[in-house]
């Protein structure tokens, strides 16, 4: 039996989205790989790419097989498709925002529990970069471990004990004094965290490139070309994957 | 060390949700879980209960234990309870809507992957109702089921036979013909998808208690007090699970 | 090198039995399966089909391959292949009891931990129907539940609003006050537990269509003949797969 | 909440067993643990010890805890104790019918999948011992190793060269040639398999110390007492653990 | 792409060793085991047999495929090789400094935690023997055991009646006294443990095949020759798996 | 019961080994860990710290619980626990012979498959540093890298694109003119591959701190001094992990 998964009902969404294009191909190898583990009789064609665009009607794969095999995988298959082209759009969306300017917009580890290495790779697939995958690769010494430790140096000084020289020294910054502090203390990264634009941009400039700056705290909720202008390095959003509106995707029997 | 959760940042979260209170304080057991599994001497203690209405500034819990633990543990644990507690909130809004009528607001299985169990704790909490969890609790024959089968009748006959007559039988229809073949099969729940709201309202007036009813079909973007007013029994929505925006909960030091 | 299944010694077994005939033949995927895992070199073939009636000397299968590969698997695929035999058996012998009748046979989760799934595909195989196959898909509510309850309506209130509308509610019953208290509390399916046959008819009757109806209780002793003439749907039977005579099946190097 | 769990309907159990007591009692660590991984707060209290003989209404354990774990774990704590108090009752009866004799009563591999460990458990609580556990705490060699290797001489071989030192070398014996060669081998065990009475003893004559006996085939069909009678050290029977009828245990709410 | 995997630097190595060549083919199937599980298009072509002589130069195996796949899959595969090569080769060596005698160079329990399979197939790679791969095929007492258990013929008469009969008993002596005590408890085997060479000498000749004999106790700092020219069968050696100096091999873009 | 473990047989030891003082007590939490899995009741009280040093004689734990389960975890315990101070041991003569310069000692990936994390923590038990864990936290760019990727640049280029930003990126060079690409690339650190010493001393001069640099090659053969004073700032040695002698420690009944 062959079925065919297409983004439909593209009228609804169209009413919350000013897209008339979607990043929805995402994610094909996911579905390969769900119903291989459950039949290996069962093939999937992609039609498209991962991190093609498409539009309402598109037919995105063919898949044919044991009909009882294609519904038993279909509903997992077509949830992890829905999300990941879902982070893929919204991730394509920011980096649209900040087109014409040099910063890139990364995510952050604000992801699904169990689905990080998904969602990272939909963030790819959208345009984005990847921040860190987990606590060890990349130091970012936060409000909290500055507190637990004592203090901006004394973190650092324990971070170049116990890591990796392989590793570069991220620290989070919410005022021009910590950016000096940090600036001080060799971070190789400075983290602008819920900074005004005004104070961001002159953090940038006060930093002038003796480490790279990523702009963080509730991006999602931001006017991310005004953000990108400060000339900051980087955009890190949580929502890229934490608040994704699923993309709309059925299978159906042809 | 001490840590405290809180809702913050209420006032972002203000300018695209009309609500004066948020359903945060889900999720806690898992939190606790979480925590349990890194280090035994990480204490939390939950300062409202599962399901708890609460606003921008509370403190949700209290956190106790080796700082390391803690910040090895903060984002997964966040990353859980601001899903679980999005999930709720948007529950809510849709008991909500419906208030007043006696339809009830049931998810589906388009959860995220492997948090199926926590995203339908979390529509109970948010007063809402489960449908069946997975494939073998409930049989659900679908317009694809009813291709692959040859029919209504064929499929409903496969299924009285495999199945544990424990089991109720729905069945998906799109028009008022489907309703009366449906009907005619013995369904015990007739699905009614994608349809106007006169349809609908036909379509449960015929039925006429004789099967339990349930409206179908992007019922995120609908408006669900219309819907309900149809007088259908349930409402699913895959939305409540699928295009969720996270609560906006930090860990502070204190 | 080449091996050979085969029923054997069946005058040892006519010795108890009655039948001229065995099921045999079931779970021949399993016994290549446990092959599969040990060494894709191996290859089964089955000579007969999923519950096809064998006698003693037929061959059930041809297993090829490395011989240390299938003497490392023979005793694992024999136990299993010998166990699910003596469920089909057991089964058919229940089902040529009742034949004549519109009773159904049927198993009970009174399975071998770790098997449930291959005891109940043998059931099937034997010509029995499965229950329900674990606590969420069906509600059975008996005596304890009742007990730990407060009555029959207030777990029948709490077994409503706490699972999917998908399932049927199941109620057990020792007494004809316990028939019409479950029937008044909206059973789907009432369990009559451990009566007589002739206070079991008098139940039948007075429930008279309004529920299905189940007997249970020590039914691998019972004369099941008078229990199905008494009229119930089903009768469910522990010792289907709880008290179970394997097969006798050997593997022959020819 | 409190229950207890007892042996029930002995009377049933009575027409087809002469015995006025069981083993029951078994397999009661197996319960605690099955509860334990549900909800620490359920306790399990024995009231009679591994092994202990119990008659008809012997009240076997208390379990006391949230009703909602127990009866959660009910039929998984059960299933796993009737079917042990089985295996153990039918291996009393076995040590019951030599007894006067030096045989001991062994089991063999023939356990259910998953439980060999429980099942070789019960073997030992009903009196018997064990054979080896799995390929490689025993080397035995049997008809079909002897045709795939060659011969009982280069079946010896192989074995003493690919195994360790520290395991004996059984070798399977079907006729008086067979068991002169077998001890020309240097077998350290000889089992004497499906053979007839007087056979047997013969072997056992002939043999005279040079190696240990093991009398084996179908020998749950057999007279075991006449079997031991005729001096063989061993009698392994696999319907000890392949067709065993369930001990009929409940948990009762009190 | 293609690679090569070669055995380098036979020059220093050479430096503390004085053997012309080694064991370094050891392995290849694990090789090919962890890149079948990263991609199945990665093919590895051995070009030596396991357990083969190698030396400075020699080309051991071509690996071919997505450069990614074989890259990310070099060092495990590299280090599970390099580790086996090593125990092979200081087993060889062991052997070698036995030949001419009948004693056999074993195994013990001192091997990598979670790599014991791996490491006994290098020893036989080798040319020496394995001892029992775990607790339970063999029964070992040891000095633990007997003050544990109260003695040694407590601990013989334990063993005996909870331990499968197919199962050798080996018994740990340090003394003449303890040797005389283990051959009276009937052990099978004898471990001879830190005894000086006089002493062992005498203690073979005491024993005069009443038992197997086993030479123990830091052997991989002692002279081989001597300890084989008492007449001990075996001599186990726990550096041969514990203290490993890993073959030098690399994998080269080709 | 009771026992102790002690780090024994020194004199042994130092036939081949200058050292007065070993670094035996490393692993001590390993060794609760196996306790602990097997069985609640054992208790590890340990008399030394992780790295402390010890002599010959020296009680480094007591163990107490049932002599069963202590002799069952026995080797399994010593075993992780004899490599874990050889690894220690290993570092920390390796530590010592850079003494006076400012060189770091750092391990590598060539671990043993499944013990990385403790071998790495025995590594800075012994007082070295540690290199990344996996390939995600670092990127070390070698010459089959450069080979597959066309050149230098074109590695760097992708590893910049690919990769989160807080990495830092490591180019292996093994001549002068490779070290001044890889400089150009923009290298934050620069492995020096098999120099010799004026080699290397040439490309730290000419390297002069714009990137870090690190000795590597079979530097476990190497004259560490030597090349420490060549004024490197790591020195990489596989052997600290895949060429390790074990440490003697034996468990006594006490």
């Amino acid at each position: 039996m062959k079925f065919t998964m297409a983004h439909t009902n593209i009228n609804v969404l169209d009413l919350d989205r000013s897209l008339a294009f979607y990043k929805a191909a995402l994610g094909l190898d996911v579905v390969r790989r769900v119903f291989e583990l459950l039949d290996a009789e069962v093939t999937v064609r992609p039609l498209v790419k991962d991190g093609a665009l498409v539009k309402a009607g598109d037919i995105i794969a063919e898949i044919a097989g044991p009909s009882r095999s294609i519904l038993t995988g279909e509903r997992t298959a077509l949830n992890l498709l829905q999300h990941m082209s879902g982070v893929a759009t919204r991730t394509m969306e920011a980096v649209q925002a900040v087109s014409g300017t040099d910063t890139k917009i990364v995510d952050t580890r604000k992801t699904m529990p169990g689905l990080r290495v998904l969602d990272k790779h939909a963030v790819r697939c959208g345009g984005g970069s990847n921040h860190r995958f987990n606590l060890s690769d990349g130091v970012l010494i936060k409000d909290n471990h500055i507190s637990a430790s004592g203090g901006i140096a004394e973190a650092v000084a324990r971070a170049r004990d116990g890591c990796p020289h392989t590793l570069k020294i991220e620290i989070e910054a919410e005022t021009p004094a910590q950016v000096s502090e940090a600036l001080a203390a060799g971070a190789d990264i400075i983290m602008l965290d819920n900074m005004q634009l005004a104070e961001m941009k002159d953090a940038v400039g006060f930093i002038n490139g003796r480490a790279l700056t990523e702009a963080s705290g509730n991006m999602g909720e931001r006017d991310l070309k005004a953000v990108a202008e400060t000339g900051v390095d980087y955009i890190s959003i949580g929502a890229l994957t934490h608040s994704v509106k699923a993309l709309d995707i059925s299978l159906k029997f042809s």
